[in-house]
């Protein structure tokens, strides 16, 4: 089976976050000839469901899932492409369209490399495929991972497809993710005029101080699998338009990506004692987008490296850079990684996956679900 | 003469800047009986001139000023006062009504005391009353001064009637202000994504780091006549709204009081060091509203100091705090002071001076004349 058609099947439907535009449907139409029994999964508000599908072949074990999203971000200014983002042209070798790489090409890979082996390959398969990865990523794989949980799916080992490669197909495999918090400072002071400080307190030079309190020292230098964690504050907003008045409030909003040296509650706790250090009043306020977390090298890994350098003749790096994925809610209930195409062209104009490269990544699964599902 | 009717007088002209509402007509009509020659000077745009007062009694020297105002801030919230704030009603022995500190009473006081000399003064007495003090201070003082330099009518000393007196009259002599500077700073980076810092260049933190140089340590400790130094950071503005991005620019808004160890020169030096430790593009926009001044005890400090000591029984204080005044343009031209009433209503509800001290105040003055006109 060739990964390409699939591909250029998914990219024609236009699942722009968070429609699903007949994707799915694609997808329960190549897997149950497979013999995948497939379960669509609507969640979230009535008449706005997100459309999520779990697939299964077999009970045994060990259970290998692969888990991905066929919504896809915006093509952004149609001015920019040189191709309709959803007609899925192939071109000089390339298929070229919005998802081609971030991901329908992954996923297309994966089944193809499904549809290349025996039927009767020890353990058992599935897929977790997501129409909420690109958005807000509440009704998607967290609520089937709820599902999953609930109804005894939950697999021992989970492949993510993302685009991982930087410039050569399995030069990088993801075995962690950094976590993700954002902060808001309020800060409290007394307003004054700005000819008598000493009868007003300014709450703009303590936020300096409690910023800078933050910001002088890095967080870390790093871990074993980690680049050092990074704190950027985006914004500070006092908004005081008169020159000579001393503000009441001033604020400001941070974000943290942090390595496995810490945790949301750590860090909180560092933001408070900053905050704390004035004795001022204040509000903080944090969201935690996901946590760190790490896959440690051993066999799961061991057997994606395995199949790399047989499959794609090359030793790839093991990375925990870059942004968020769906990864992060994985981890909570089994090893997961990350491997996939190239990813230079994701969510820019032209987004397009060599043809050669796409059919390279299904052999190069192929080897993956040979080597995990052997046992 | 009582000075009580005067200011009643001058209370019912509702003269808020840039409004003369008739306060100069009545000052015209007090001074000529007294033989002091009126020129009313008009500055400003076409339709919206300001009036301002120049009035000369003789030729001789030393030749004495006083400087003064008649505009008046607004009432502000009517139902904070329990008077009319432009009937000077006279009630439990205060006149109340807008101005009747700042400073209508000092003007009254001025012209009663004179009353009460004889007309064969030594030297020669003028007065310099503007209608834009509480205003943008542009078409009055500074312009009148221009005026008078260029038709020889620079006074040899001048006090402006401001109400310096905390508690008690005359307990305190203003003999210098601070300066004030205001200054934007707007400092660039180079935008980029939150999780990505490395590829981006935070010109939040940057405007940190250049904000606590500023404030970390006092400019100063104070000078023999002079409060330290006060920088006020009054807002600090970013306006990102996306928690993921780092913004490209940050901006800063300073105010900063400053004594005689500073001048607005020395301090746009001192901004612009710390900002270029950052090695960062950024804009520095500076205005000053006034250089610090000083004028040093000598001969005509001593003389306001006697007189307030034998006319009114105390020992004044000589301060160099508070905001600014119109001396802070009269410094360029003479040696100035500000000597007046008890300023605790000022700029308030239900503004109000005491009969009895309005008319300690006149006799104030009249010692003051005497001795500064002794030559
Ligand atoms: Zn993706
Ligand atoms: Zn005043």
């Amino acid at each position: 089976m060739d990964p390409v058609p699939l591909l250029q099947a998914l990219i024609r439907c236009p699942s722009v976050t968070p429609a699903d535009a007949g994707a799915l449907s694609v997808l329960e139409a190549a897997l149950q000839p497979l013999g995948f029994a497939c379960t669509r999964l609507r969640f979230g508000p009535e008449g706005e469901e997100v459309e999520n599908l779990f697939a299964r072949r077999g009970t045994g074990s060990p259970h290998l899932c692969f888990a991905g999203h066929t919504d896809v971000v915006p093509p952004g200014d149609l001015a920019s492409w040189t191709a309709d983002p959803f007609a899925a042209e192939i071109r000089d070798g390339l298929v070229m369209g919005r998802g081609a790489t971030d991901m329908k090409g992954g996923i297309a890979a994966w089944i193809a490399a499904i549809a290349s082996l025996p039927r009767d390959l020890p353990g058992s398969l599935s897929l977790l495929i997501t129409g909420d990865e690109e958005g807000p990523s509440v009704d998607g794989t967290v609520k089937v991972l709820s599902w999953m949980a609930e109804n005894g799916q939950i697999p021992d080992v989970c492949v993510v497809g993302e685009p991982t490669s930087r410039a050569v197909l399995g030069d990088t495999i993801k075995i962690g993710r950094r976590g993700s918090l954002n902060a808001a400072i309020t800060l409290h002071g007394v307003q004054g005029h700005a000819a008598y400080p000493q009868r007003a307190d300014n709450p703009v030079h303590r936020l300096v101080r409690v910023l800078h309190r933050l910001t002088a020292q890095p967080l870390d230098s790093g871990s074993e699998w980690f680049e050092p964690s990074t704190l950027q504050v985006t914004s500070v907003d006092v908004g005081n338009p008169a020159t000579n008045v001393i503000p009441g409030t001033a604020r400001a909003k941070l974000n943290i990506r942090f390595n496995d040296l810490h945790s949301s509650t750590s860090l909180i706790a560092l933001l408070r004692a900053a905050l704390d250090a004035e004795e001022a009043r204040y509000e903080l306020d944090t969201v935690c987008s996901g946590e760190s977390f790490l896959t440690s090298p051993g066999p799961f890994v061991d057997a994606l490296v395995a199949a790399t350098r047989a499959e794609a003749g090359v030793t790839p790096k093991l990375d925990t850079g870059g942004g968020t994925s769906d990864a992060r809610f994985i981890t909570r209930y089994c090893p997961v990684a990350e491997l996939g195409a190239v990813g230079a062209t994701m969510h820019k104009a032209d987004e397009s996956t060599p043809v050669e490269e796409l059919r390279a990544l299904a052999r190069l699964y192929a080897g993956v679900i040979r080597r995990l599902t052997a046992g």
